[in-house]
């Protein structure tokens, strides 16, 4: 059982508060919508699909004691609650997704009492956890197909159990493949800026029992080129409909040094993760953060005052050096994606 | 005129403590030998051509107060003096390089008295120092040929002012061609794990006017990618006789990527970086660093406790991936070098 990031308990939600790890193991429960938009905006929890969850249980979280008569009041009350609980991360794809799948559940219930459609609603968040975990292990479940064992895995940034109501997208691949019986290694790149690596993904992967050795980013060609690496697995931001993949900045450059050494490189994300509407991956736009994340390290400077720094959030994988893209439909040929559609 | 690194200042040596950068520039005075001794330990003064230049003034810095009255006694305090800097940094190859020639210069004095030893010796620094310094300026005028207006230039870790006595290797070239009016910009990876780049080359680099912009070492790809880079041009630790290269970990994939990219790549070492002894890559050893230097940053722990970590201090680059090396004697193809012997 992977480590519960988010789940309902008894009127609350309960999180692990990951800005505290690897230091601290920390549950928090929020009855409050208040605290919980603070949490999401401090990203205590984060990962697109973790985040898509987080918004279905925010959204009956912040109705749950609405004191509304009817239909009109009761969406009045909802509608404040959706707005809000947006504005903690306005850029999250996965936040309105889940927002909006709320919305349509109280919408379609609208000829029942107010008691019934907050049942209704809750059913939903749970159904929105439910499928989430679900999707984890069908990805899991056909990723692991191609593990073989003593396979070593580089993967980049996390994509892991702190990023899913479950297995994670690619470490549930990992996790499979253990379970299998499989006996496998991990290298994980720290992922500079924000070290996700070092501070997510090892410490889930140790808490799994699985092998794991961190590297730095800048680490992971000399450990290719040694022959030490079988395999690389990473998660997904968003993908086009060609197969190019938009993920964490770093992915683009493991890719191309994959290709150099021969290594396959795979991608596992759900199908929600796809974007048909963009023909390549040139269409996304790439986030740019500001220059502190790369000049200061946990409130300490390590960069000269003033100094220039560019950072983008991600970067695109061109489909032409990724091996294949692992769905919860199956494993896919980049520019085979579209047929999924 | 670059940065004083290190210099002889009316009876003692002047070095500046790069622990300190880029927060902080301070110069260090030593007098004494320990004092000293313990500044090559911490690494206050660092580089390899830096570390050649301090073990000539070192050797003297301890031999100058010597109150022996015959060639014997005076080389039983050089002896000692020798074996206890050369205990500071005992793989730097540099600084016995250095400690050699002032042995050298002693014995073939061993005729005259003290005085007129320790004359030669403080003689034989100083051509130390000023070798060093003639020598990156002439890797910096055959380097600067290499550079066009424009150029944007990509480098990784500190081959710079920091550390050399004078203009640097790669740094030096970029000094050279903004001398001669040409416009160029740098993007620095900040080198994990001990962030030379951030800390040093973007440092030297703002305040000798040059446009430079930090990245993280994952983000290289990515600007390059983007088409933002038509250069890279790095140092070296040690070059085999075919033209393999060893330089600080995370170089051999900047060169993978500048491949990939079709981007000139090239290194700025001078000849003494060349061991002869060596057939290729695969006999250059390869310094593995402890873990902490990976989980901890600036004291603060940034993975969790008791994970692997794999620290490779260097990795080497097969000449294939190198388009020219740039030496005091001239632009090199790789397989050309051995003939320089």
């Amino acid at each position: 059982m992977a480590i519960a990031t988010i789940k309902w308990d008894n009127g609350a939600i309960k999180i692990i508060d990951q800005t505290l790890l690897p230091n601290k193991l920390v549950y928090l429960k929020f009855k409050d919508l208040k605290g919980f938009w603070h949490a999401i905006k401090k990203l205590q929890v984060r990962g697109a699909p973790a985040l898509g969850v987080a918004a279905a249980y925010g959204a009956y979280l912040g109705i749950q004691n609405s004191r509304a008569k009817n239909y009109n009041g009761f969406m009045r009350d909802l509608g404040k609650v959706i707005k809000f609980l947006g504005s903690a991360r306005p850029t999250a794809v996965n936040l309105f997704w889940g927002l909006d799948r709320m919305r349509a559940v109280a919408v379609k219930n609208k000829d029942k009492n107010v008691a019934a459609i907050k049942k209704a609603m809750l059913s939903e968040a749970h159904r929105v956890f439910e499928e989430d975990r679900a999707i984890c292990r069908r990805m899991a479940d056909h990723g692991a197909r191609l593990i073989k064992n003593s396979d070593v895995i580089l993967t980049h940034c996390n994509a892991g159990a702190l990023a899913t109501a479950d297995y994670g997208t690619a470490l549930g691949v990992v996790y499979r493949a253990k379970e299998q019986g499989k006996r496998i290694k991990v290298y994980a790149d720290e992922t500079r800026p924000l070290l996700q690596g070092a501070r997510l993904t090892a410490w889930e992967l140790m808490r799994e029992g699985i092998d794991v050795t961190l590297i730095c980013d800048n680490m992971a060609a000399h450990v290719m080129g040694q022959g030490k690496i079988t395999k690389v697995i990473v998660g997904a931001d968003r993908i086009a409909r060609n197969g190019d993949t938009a993920n964490k900045i770093g992915t683009y450059g493991v890719a191309v040094l994959a290709k150099y050494h021969k290594i396959p490189f795979y991608v596992v994300a759900p199908v929600s993760t796809i974007d048909f509407s963009l023909e390549n991956g040139r269409q996304i736009p790439i986030e740019e953060r500001g220059s502190d994340e790369i000049t200061t390290i946990q409130g300490r400077r390590i960069a000269p005052k003033g100094v220039a720094a560019y950072c983008p959030a991600f970067d695109v994988t061109p489909s032409r050096l990724i091996t294949a893209i692992v769905t919860e439909k199956g494993v896919f040929k980049p520019d085979e994606i579209k047929r999924i559609r």
